[in-house]
């Protein structure tokens, strides 16, 4: 069949679903990101593009740290929430359980599955975002969300969002090996 | 239950597969990678994590141009392949048809329901990896992968990679309607 051209804004097809921890104004809170990945691995950084007008970021400058909470599907109510609502007019700070690590002023979410605490390693200005890079310092999970001694995305169970249907959806099932099933093309 | 810290070189779960197109050295090259997001919504700019010695980043500074190609699973052995060799020492211009748009240099897929040709806004160096921003200049799909007159997450068919336990996942169940879940947290 043949292509046609559709507008060009456009997502990904999907986008993982994070909460950003920030303390700003004395006050933990949390915002929802879903334009965000790994963007270095050694050392790890990993990138999120923030709305310029958006508390969060306001926290992010004052500290140069921050949080990000990769959140289960049993969170997705409370995730979407604090995505939709701001920190400038509804206090987040009671919505989770709050615990902190190596560095000050870094909220992360005890209930979220996995947590890295975050130096600002830059930003970059973009037309209508701030994309933060942020250099991860620690990460922190439990016990119960690693199989074999390694993070297990099944248990995790994250969820991820895509646009402009405005879906969250979850995992679904291996359908390959990585960095494997692609030496059968050679073969 | 108490977190536990480990190592700081984790990946967010999960991470989506593209595969990047580019012209190098007069031939389409392509490469996959997972570590890509939209960062801007207007203009739409997105950006992906390139290791500095790759083919592919030869070929985007050259043309300052390049495509991003959304696979579905049926290719996910193609797109595993690609990631795996470079086309410094294999021709991978043959495993596609290839298909052009409106800017020079820039091969796209097509067999991939959706390609979106990009210029290079920006290129921000992080210590292992160039981290490519790319304005969308057109997007291109089928019928076949739209419902009601948008892009549909099922007919796309896309897979994700989590890492470190290396495999690639097909995308689950609807969870929950984004920016609507969370209204029941204030009700």
């Amino acid at each position: 069949m043949s292509k046609i051209e559709i507008g060009p804004r456009v997502s990904p097809y999907p986008m993982q679903v994070v909460i950003v921890g920030t303390i700003v104004d004395d006050q933990p809170n949390f915002m929802t990101v879903a334009w965000m990945n790994r963007l270095n691995g050694n050392p790890p950084i990993w990138g999120l593009a923030i709305g310029k007008k958006a508390y969060t970021l306001k926290g992010i400058k004052v500290n140069r740290t921050f949080s990000i909470n990769i959140p289960s599907i049993d969170l997705v109510a409370e995730a979407d929430y604090v995505g939709i609502v701001s920190g400038r007019n509804v206090d987040k700070s009671k919505l989770f359980e709050v615990f902190y690590g190596k560095l000050e002023s870094v909220p992360m979410i005890q209930e979220c599955p996995l947590c890295v605490e975050c130096k600002v390693y830059d930003i970059v200005e973009l037309p209508r975002t701030d994309l933060v890079l942020g250099e991860i310092i620690a990460a922190y999970t439990e016990e119960r969300y690693m199989s074999d001694g390694k993070l297990d995305p099944k248990k995790i169970n994250p969820f991820m969002l895509t646009q402009p249907d405005n879906h969250y959806w979850g995992l679904g099932k291996i359908v390959a090996d990585a960095f494997a099933i692609g030496k059968t093309i050679t073969e």
